[in-house]
């Protein structure tokens, strides 16, 4: 007889954009005269960048002719995409990434579950508190985080590393030593972010306790202040500690275009065992690569046509977070995040819960936005924001929570 | 101290067609001036159809304006690809499926090796033997199939089901009881197939024993004489222990547009968990759909246009099949398969091993196939030609192997 695995038995409700979407598509059958603004899930709205759209049709042409068709793509990925990479992302700021450490992917959430692959069971993971749900929930689904206590909405088995404005929104490092280390900056969902010299401290605490990092760094386009880290391989070690996570989804509005990939240097190595060796592994045996025509929309993010027009989308989200801040805190909210990222997070009113302030801003002012505790019990009290809806329906969601 | 996951390091030696890859690659750069001739791999090279070219042009136009723009799918897939699924693949064939029991994915190799986590690490499964290696290594990684016993080739906790030319290429029913199996059928590597009578005997079968099918039906679209399944679900009881992985890569040249997909349906429960939710948690969870515009593409092919052009695309290669099948009979080879798959398997000659012939031919004849002992140990002795090939190459390959 057959068994599951028994570790999803333990995850409590669904995924939180799941639920998030059925309580909307609720009050929208419910209540069809609203216009409701979704400033939730951090989708973007903007098209693709026109020169992503010429990539994609020249691409299209050329699997139309046997001559220039295009099957099975090589296991990392087309090496013109891990070339542009590997220039404009890593050499640019002079790190050096060899093209066999870039692993093109379907994009950052699926690698972000993943990696949990190539590592044992019996690691322990720390996450910041609150965190994106995906890092935590995969590790329940492997089986690495124990029990989920549901009063106290943790797991038995995790390390949660509080990111409040006690904080200043940052993590500590953590009193008891992990084994593996999510790390995510510009953050989701706080939309804050640290300085390379915070980093690098949290890169030699990975080297002396022998930890791995798994750096999410999907929001990177977004940062503004200097001094802040654009790869973690600025930091000195890190090649031997850390794993990172790159996405074209937030940078080029790739979310239904589906793009990322991930970098693994070849001296992170366990008792001698290159990761590189496994994730190439892994990539070649479950997985068949992204599209070619994706890839070559990926290509042309880094054209210069594509750099300027997709920099300009990412100066029109920000423009909406600049707005989102100013209006709320005219409002009389306090609010953080939203300089180096596209969220921006705020507490809630008058000590409401953040569900009840979902409900609130959902049946009050007809906007969704997301709950600070769907992203772990730290994140109670708080809500996100994000930048990526239009500008005018943005101008609208703040007046309207003006108006509350 | 992190730690690794130590199965990985039982796997022996890389991914079947990366060895095949770096061979290949090796011989051409010592002997550039070889035509050499692919037959091996197992990759398409007609052009995608010109109502997919037309649809991926339109979906791409979209992906241009704001009002028209498609950001993160829904969890499942698109509607109009899942309905087009339903009617044509299911309804058509007289069964019943719901749209909430169809997942969207990037294709059946991603499926086939991600659906392994939702089932617990000890259950013991049944595979044909030769089979498609990436059942058997992604359980490997998964810590399922005990020890690689190398004098063997064989796992020491996997049951194998021998498909030779005594048991007509087909597997029988196991001796020992297996939780659960996976079936292929139109099978690659052999080419064989099985009759719908055949394949009701493995679905009583494993509900009486409360086992689990995973049927890939990867080749269904070859499929020529009456009475040979297209879905595992034209068998009574199948929706109680089957799960079926489909694929766009073979009937629509999809290989490098990447779209397949996963059918659980809803009957399929353990102890009164439905298998359908745990899918449903995964592919929620660790994967964000494919994209927008290759869902479009796999609609089209469903078009009455698309369905006339890929049609023509399969009987363009299984005329290939034919002149290989032909052409090896009248070189005197035994050959089996070809008929319902674009798969041609024939034995070795003169009790050359699997990889003896094919060093062989690709060093006498530039010819590139894949050896039988690849994809199990009964494969030895066979050696796999594939149907995928131009007219013109195939027609050239088999020449030369009549010259030899």
């Amino acid at each position: 007889m057959y068994k599951i695995n028994e570790n999803y038995l333990k995850l409590p409700g669904s995924y939180l954009f799941s639920n998030i979407g059925k309580k909307v598509t609720a009050y929208k059958a419910a209540n069809p005269d609203k216009d409701v603004i979704s400033l939730g899930i951090g989708d973007v709205t903007q098209p693709l960048a026109p020169a992503v759209i010429e990539a994609l049709h020249s691409a299209v042409d050329e699997m139309a002719d046997a001559a220039t068709f295009h099957g099975y793509a090589p296991d990392l990925g087309y090496e013109f995409l891990r070339s542009a990479i590997r220039d404009n992302d890593y050499r640019e700021r002079g790190v050096d990434i060899a093209l066999d450490e870039i692993f093109i992917s379907d994009g950052a959430k699926s690698d972000s579950g993943n990696i949990g692959d190539i590592f044992a069971v019996d690691n322990k993971i720390a996450v910041c508190d609150p965190v994106y749900p995906v890092y935590v929930d995969t590790n329940a689904m492997a089986g690495r985080t124990g029990d989920y206590i549901a009063d106290e909405e943790r797991w038995s088995n995790v390390i949660y590393m509080p990111c409040t404005k006690e904080t200043n929104f940052a993590p500590e490092l953590p009193k008891e030593t992990p084994d593996i280390i999510y790390l995510c900056f510009p953050n989701n969902p706080t939309g804050s972010t640290i300085t390379k010299d915070q980093l690098q401290e949290w890169v030699d605490y990975a080297n002396k306790v022998g930890a791995v990092i798994i750096y999410d760094a999907a929001y990177e386009a977004y940062i503004s202040e200097e001094n802040v880290p654009h790869t973690i391989y600025e930091c000195d070690g890190a090649k031997t500690c850390a794993i990172e996570l790159r996405s074209f989804s937030k940078n080029a509005g790739f979310t239904g275009t589906r793009l990322g990939f991930t970098v693994i240097p070849k001296e992170l190595k366990s008792n001698g065992v290159m990761l590189n060796s496994l994730w190439a592994r892994r990539h070649g045996t479950k997985f068949n690569g992204a599209p070619y025509i994706i890839q070559r929309a990926g290509e042309a993010v880094y054209s210069e046509a594509g750099k300027a027009q997709t920099k300009q989308q990412v100066a029109y989200y920000m423009n909406n977070a600049k707005t989102i801040i100013e209006g709320l805190k005219s409002a009389g909210y306090t609010v953080s995040g939203g300089v180096n990222a596209p969220y921006v997070w705020l507490e809630t009113p008058d000590g409401m819960s953040s569900w009840d302030f979902f409900d609130y801003l959902l049946t009050k002012a007809n906007i969704v936005g997301t709950p600070g505790s769907g992203f772990g019990p730290s994140g109670e009290g708080y809500f996100r924001l994000t930048a990526f809806g239009t500008y005018e329906n943005t101008l609208k969601a703040i007046d309207r929570i003006k108006a509350l």
